[in-house]
């Protein structure tokens, strides 16, 4: 089992990263734009990519298994790439001094693989749109996502 | 045992990403200004990181355990933080098309902690770090990286 972890630190009340983390508006401004569903406890959320010329190049559905206000988020990948189908991602929040800390996670990969290094370095800098989204009121989406490598 | 595993694409021959790792010259222009040392098998990298005012807040040093010309650089850590001494740290190259891949890797940790994390975001910053100074001729190595939280 491999783990993807990540820590990063907002400028901003918790309750301002929650709603950015448990929204369909908030996500779309810093993950990806097309973002649609419900984002209620046991509704799915639907995450699609596309690419410059509009053709969807990848898609996650995703189970809400926890909405704590200002506290945690976690989902279940219930429709995806194989890797990604049965984990779990979490945003746990705390309040420290000015800053919003959040601890990602994005749990139980059946193996360490090299998609699991893509997309640990992709959430890194999807997190840093999150981050942006909210101290500077403008996040990095995708298709407007920064690309890391040949794959995105 | 935990490990942090990235992975970016850099738009260049495997020979220019093999020099920003295996020299102190291409490292400061990346990673942080403050690097000394041999880059030579065997001998040992010192990676100073300080604030803005010039104070050390950081160091790490590094045994060079593999050196392989444009396909891999590993390192020990022989002395830095307590969690990172004995871990190690690899780059393994390879072409594909017009890019050349970094599997990046810093494993053995004993295990996973807030300090992992923070580390995990932040090597993402630096690799990207690697890859604009490889693409536009300019890094972003401390001490004018990219602040990703609290802690730096």
């Amino acid at each position: 089992m491999a783990d993807i972890i990540h820590r990063i630190g907002i400028k901003a009340g918790p309750d301002k990263v929650f709603w950015a983390l448990s929204t369909i508006e908030g996500l779309a401004l810093w993950w990806t734009e097309d973002t649609s569903g419900a984002s209620e406890i046991g509704k799915t959320i639907v995450f699609q990519f596309r690419d410059p010329k509009g053709q969807i190049k990848g898609a996650f559905e995703m189970e809400v298994l926890k909405q704590a206000p200002f506290k945690k988020v976690q989902w279940k990948c219930v429709k995806g790439p194989e890797e990604w189908v049965g984990t779990e991602i979490t945003f746990d929040l705390r309040q420290e001094n000015e800053f919003t800390i959040v601890l990602f996670g994005h749990c139980n990969w059946r193996e360490s693989v090299e998609f699991t290094a893509h997309c640990s370095t992709k959430w890194a800098i999807f997190l840093m749109s999150l981050k942006e989204l909210i101290e500077t009121g403008k996040g990095k989406p995708a298709p407007r996502d920064i690309t890391i490598d040949n794959w995105n």
